[in-house]
């Protein structure tokens, strides 16, 4: 998918929201556990309940690796379904790898070939080589952890270098790296004053943005700072929509949350670009 | 397996060797294609032609991971049969993983429990509680990457923060949490020099060294600084090996190079432990 059909999708549904497929056996309806494979059973009725309302998926590929090889078929039928069902939705793997150059190259073969993500999310700290094996896929998002919303977020990330803190150093640093128009940014929304900051350094990149609602950001905040010309932002969101009732109505709950956030969305994009 | 374990053994072989098990199937001999798991064959071969002489191994899951599910097989595979044949063996899985707290643990769960290693490697950068989550497990360890030894190592770990550069925070950091005793650190010995001043901040924790040979750092200028009372390091060597041949001689050549090296901590360990 390339940047454009991306903004286009955001426009077109009035939507930037991007739901994070974190699936807990111990949290889905246990009517699910009778399938032969509940993690995707549980995906696909979630999928399929919520597509039209949100522009992409992001399953966080710990949650999958933690069932073994289970966990990983599962994983492989939820992106396959994406990809044959819905060819429009942006998917994200949440896989915040990074490695030495050519052991990246591998990372991003088994993301971007052999499970065919859009995207997937690559930590900073090996630098340069670590992540440019990611950039050199045409039409493939590296999507680079730089100001994460957990609480020790900031022991690193909020250190201060010469006068910018490490985060920022990371996003500027990143945009000197080959094939940066490549990159997106994970950007904390329990951090949303820095975003005004944020903008000036990456100016018009997509920012993935964690932690609306269960972990306290807020999203009007982020967009007062956060929205480009082009959207810019993709605001994830997991719990909330997902685990929103665990009965037998799980599918319809979690097209009503969505709803509720898809509908905050739209007024914003309509203010925005009208 | 305890730290003292771990130090016993490499008393007892006299090695403080990790071999590292990056499997790429242009690479291995092309007659083990034929088998119904060539990954899994190729290991097999290797860790039985040098297991007296290691005392570690170290698969990187990028190189089973872009194989799909049947590269995790090989990887379950592989790590079962070191735990059943080799229960001595310390086991690393190089996946340098990290995510918020509920996220790591689930990595943790698919790395110390579902594949049974000793240690898994972690990346800092998203701080504390992306780490404490896998130091809670007893007799695991978590090697956090500190230095590591590629091209843009220095990128982000070499800035300099306050009198420290960020590497040295991430080790100083790292000590105050909780478990901390259950860390080990990455440090690449292309960077052999710094060793004397990171021994002054972790004088006592293992370092998982890579590095050496292929990639210029030498045995000897490592251990000049980095080796402890209790030994303190794993010398991690891949390539050299695995690769020593590609024909049906690879497992006697991968003994022979393994060998090599052993003779050389030999006489190390012999000196430092008279």
């Amino acid at each position: 998918m390339t940047k454009q059909q991306l903004i286009d999708q955001i426009k077109l549904k009035k939507s930037f929201l991007c739901i994070g497929l974190d699936v807990d056996l111990e949290k889905i309806p246990k009517h699910l556990l009778q399938e032969e494979d509940p993690i995707f059973a549980f995906n696909k009725a979630i999928i399929d309940a919520t597509h039209h309302l949100t522009v992409a998926y992001k399953p966080n590929t710990a949650f999958y690796e933690c069932y073994g090889i289970k966990g990983w078929r599962a994983l492989e039928k939820t992106i396959n379904y994406l990809n044959l069902n819905y060819p429009n939705i942006f998917t994200i793997a949440d896989a915040k790898r990074g490695d030495i150059g050519n052991t990246s190259t591998r990372y991003a073969k088994a993301f971007f070939e052999d499970l065919d993500f859009d995207s997937v999310t690559v930590a900073p700290y090996m630098g340069s080589d670590s992540v440019e094996p990611f950039l050199a896929f045409k039409n493939k998002f590296t999507i680079l952890l730089a100001l994460t919303s957990n609480r020790g977020g900031l022991d690193f990330q909020g250190m201060k270098v010469a006068n910018l803190k490490v985060y920022e150093q990371v996003l500027k640093t990143a945009l000197t790296w080959k094939n940066a128009t490549n990159l997106m940014f994970v950007i904390g929304a329990t951090k949303a004053a820095y975003f005004k900051n944020i903008r000036k350094i990456v100016p018009n990149h997509f920012l993935l943005v964690p932690g609306i609602g269960a972990q306290g950001g807020s999203l009007t905040a982020v967009c007062k700072y956060g929205l480009t010309d082009e959207v810019g932002l993709l605001i994830n969101s997991s719990r909330e929509i997902i685990y929103a009732s665990n009965g037998s109505d799980f599918a319809k709950k979690a097209m009503e949350s969505t709803l509720k956030l898809q509908l905050e969305m739209a007024k914003i994009i309509s203010q925005k670009f009208r």
